[in-house]
């Protein structure tokens, strides 16, 4: 990371604790024991970033490779296994996927560790959590406090007590069929002041909405209202100006907090959609690379039923990571 | 535009058809009689692209800022004008919603004709159509061929007739009432080989998802399945592979033709929600940025009640921009 | 130019002055009437930047292409006419050497017209001076008054009378010979901030270097000392500290200004070497491209002979973006 | 690194032949035993490079910090030491010079060693050698064949063994006198195609000199004939094109390859003044940050008297990682 404010504080027990949401916390979730345990190597001096690139280095010690050896040359349905061959041509390291593997996401939840703090100091904050899982939804919207103090205390990283228990019972069912689940997370970013955000190419949610597409098993991203808003009439969508405690709010939030690319003072509300893992245990349809013949393969390995819980983290730690970029090239924070 | 290859066929002819796409052509639209002629300054030599940097400049002739006076100290509720006044300290330009309004989008469709100049090099073909408008969906998919055929020939650029007929007397009725409508854009790019886009950060659908939401009014994007994915099981949403004629092809399209940041050979399938203009003429609540009272105001001015047909080449223009930046940068394309 | 500071005074008037500068203002120098009257199309609104791009606007009217035709196939020697016309294959636009013209530099000052502004806004001040043509060094170094003072008012912007005699004497003769001369150019950054400068690629003189060399015809740059420093003893090439009025300062100045790519609060010192123009009367050897015979030309059109007087408000005007960018960047001006 | 081409050979022992090259080879440079061994952690597969980003790693063991800690407050003359102190508000690593050391360029010469292997896909060579220490000049060109064989066989990277006499004897005394010396190396590449580089602010000559003027302690960057160039007639600088073996060459190479910013096919030639190191021995006046007192230094440490002849690898990887970048960029070696 380049960039970070001289002074900040930063420590290895901090990151740590933001990688820690990541792990698996259920039998429904991977069985690898990933302790990812991260070492600062630089640009961080008696507990505060120096201003040089803080560099972090995690190792990736429990590999076992060999499952993926014979997948090698056919393809995994829902994978980049087939565009990274064609990509790379045929030099990609198969094993794991690689650089397609979500492990990656492990660089950026800690590069959003830093980036929190940097939002700190400007009262920014950035919290998510589940919001459908396997075609579950939840009934009641928790309050701001009950997720900042709740999402992970709780497995599945969602607020409502009765549709995680549907969820948990699905997820369970697709884990014995052998199949996956997938879902959508809703962040909230709040205390952003308003005009954050750069016409037209460096719009805050554009910017936003590319770094979540960057995460792996994304395939939609909508702010406020969303795809609904395309179903309400001006006079419905539009958000009423009105004072409050002499600062201006709108009554309503469809806009999720961003207007014109530029953030409105209102939370940045965004909605990520995962699809469900792509490495099933069931029987599926591809081709052999070298043949070009059709076959059926079985993806063994150690795979999430369903990563959604796990994903929030990252969600948050991309968020963040964008906030925090605008943030100091705007000059909300001194570098 | 910088990068264009040297001898690409560029005129002002090829440049002014896209141009000419986004045109109002019918009475729901906004009443400006926006010409948008454009004129070549640079970069191109006897009907080529020179290699030097390709500037075009359309003038904004018929500007009338009278209406926008009134709103200068009253944001209008939708619209960038509270933010942009925070982050420019007062001096943005706020007539006609300055570089916030969607008319800037004329420079997007320019590049949008050259960017499809470069894609014809390598066959690949952009395409979009409007699938939604006011509530009102397509009952039913329309042919590849329909939509490269028709799609401009209607006055909805929608390929459904029936549902053309419903949704044209919905904005008839929302014009009537002074409100606005939105609706969603499908747009696919066809014959991209697979393995375009450059993991993490440059991944195809992320940068796709980025110049979308760089367009004014963009609330939600989704690639394939979309938001739909969340809700499959990974059975159901991973695209088998088989082969057909000697390429390898999947059964399904569920991924929108991108995995893991890279395309799959596939059609890509991206679909965009525009919420509903912002601009109305029933009056909204505001509040003056100089006494913090709150007020109503009337939008006047001349505005669309429904720009989804005019922001069809808008959404093209972009997608060809970012696969012409990735084809080049990538080396599909000599520049 | 993006990111100027909203509220920044930016006037016609105030862009002219600095193209004005840049103008031939003696018979040693091309015969175009250059008139280079700026418009300003965007970004400016009563005065004042208001944060979006400004554009700017400056007509090449008086064009007689009919010399560049028979240079078509016989690259000039020490032009880019022959990598251009390999690199563009052919199509590069080879009337008055297109992109790779000197008047490209137009726009260089029209940007450092505002760029000096921004600088204004924190003190910064950058000022330049002739210290060598043909051969012919000054033999006093000018004081900093005398350069903010004199330069322009000078016709070959040197401020040692006796050396620009001789100067003006060996401008006329290589003007009767055909032939041409370059020189050596001299710039200071006053009050610059210690510390500005990222290290390590982005270094405040390798920013600077970078864009010097950016200008036709730059063979060399360097800083304080320079090669000269190649030569001294570390004893000898330190600049100690010493306080001044409470504040820290070098004794000398051997640094000019940048150590470890940061500035150091003391004056930035740096020299630049352009080589003589390229374009001469005299017969000069050639191929034809088409044959690959050689040939002999003669250059035609209108050119300098010397055209350092005429670098000088370039230089200052890449010195001025650069530190501009580094300031805005660093958070030393709000944008 | 990111962007290196799929299939390249890259290896543990080929980058460690580039870094051994940097490492002292006499008892005139630092005492310390760096042994430099570098790890690949990722982006290589089976001896050849995956197409993911490669990351290398190499510890910096042997670390003795305690003389730095009484430099804390009183700035070194001639080092970052003061404005990056200021610049990082005193959150700064200001042991061994942080990031402003010189050992940073160990990860350029890691990258130089990646960046020559993609060159040599194209048949481009990058060579330097040292031509002058001390204000001792090489008194003969040493051809091509001789740099290419014999530079690091020699101790001072000198082909000239009268001069290297000279050098070494001038080192040792200013070692004895607890004083340093600068100098200046010389750089090739051979085999460049005509055309690279992108005007005006891709210039190749301006891509080159920002990356040398990156490596600390260079003042000054010259092309060609360089700041000689400033005192020749256009007639005597311009460089007559001829052909050669059916191939277009300039008799003279004055513009040191590169017109316009573009390469001209000829070798670039590129020449690098570096200043004394500004660690020395003898006592120095510097100034005490907490009291303002002024007060006098003997830095102690381990310090070269001088690093010219470890700068050779340095600037060979910085013009081998500029030129690679355009040379992928371009197109000429496929990613």
């Amino acid at each position: 990371m380049e960039g970070c404010p001289p002074g900040l504080e930063v420590s290895q027990k901090l990151i740590q604790a933001e990688l820690d949401k990541r792990r698996p916390s259920g039998e429904h979730e991977t069985a690898r024991r990933e302790t990812d345990q991260v070492e600062i190597l630089s640009g961080v001096f008696r507990g505060k970033a120096t201003g040089a690139p803080i560099c972090l280095l995690v190792w990736n010690r429990e590999v076992d490779s060999s499952p993926y050896e014979e997948i090698r040359w056919t393809p995994r349905p829902g994978h980049a296994d087939y565009p990274a061959y064609v990509k790379y041509r045929g030099y990609n390291d198969y094993r794991g996927g690689g650089i397609f593997s979500a492990r990656l996401m492990v660089g950026v939840v800690a590069a959003g560790a830093i980036a929190k703090q940097i939002l700190k100091r400007v009262g920014v904050e950035v919290l998510a959590h589940v919001v459908e899982i396997g075609g579950v939804k939840i009934k009641r919207e928790p309050s701001i406090e009950e997720i900042r103090e709740e999402t992970y205390k709780t497995p599945l990283r969602c607020l409502d007590p009765e549709a995680s228990k549907e969820m948990l019972r699905r997820i369970e069912e697709a884990g014995r069929e052998g199949d996956s689940l997938g879902g959508i997370i809703e962040c909230f970013a709040l205390n952003l002041p308003p005009g954050v955000g750069e016409p037209i190419f460096g719009s805050l949610d554009a910017d936003v909405a590319h770094a979540l597409f960057c995460i792996p098993a994304v395939k939609g991203v909508e702010f406020g209202a969303g795809f609904k808003a395309a179903r309400l009439k001006g006079s419905e969508n539009n958000d009423p100006y009105r004072v409050e405690n002499g600062k201006i709010v709108t009554e309503t939030n469809n806009a999720g907090g961003v207007l014109g690319g530029l953030s409105t003072g209102m939370p940045l509300v965004v909605r990520v959609a995962f699809k469900p893992p792509s490495s099933i245990g069931k029987p599926q349809k591809t081709v052999d690379l070298r043949s070009l013949k059709e076959v059926e393969i079985r993806v063994k390995g150690r795979h999430d039923v369903c990563f959604i819980p796990r994903a929030v983290p990252i969600v948050e730690a991309m968020v963040a990571c964008v906030l925090a970029d605008h943030l100091l090239a705007e000059g909300y924070v001194k570098t």
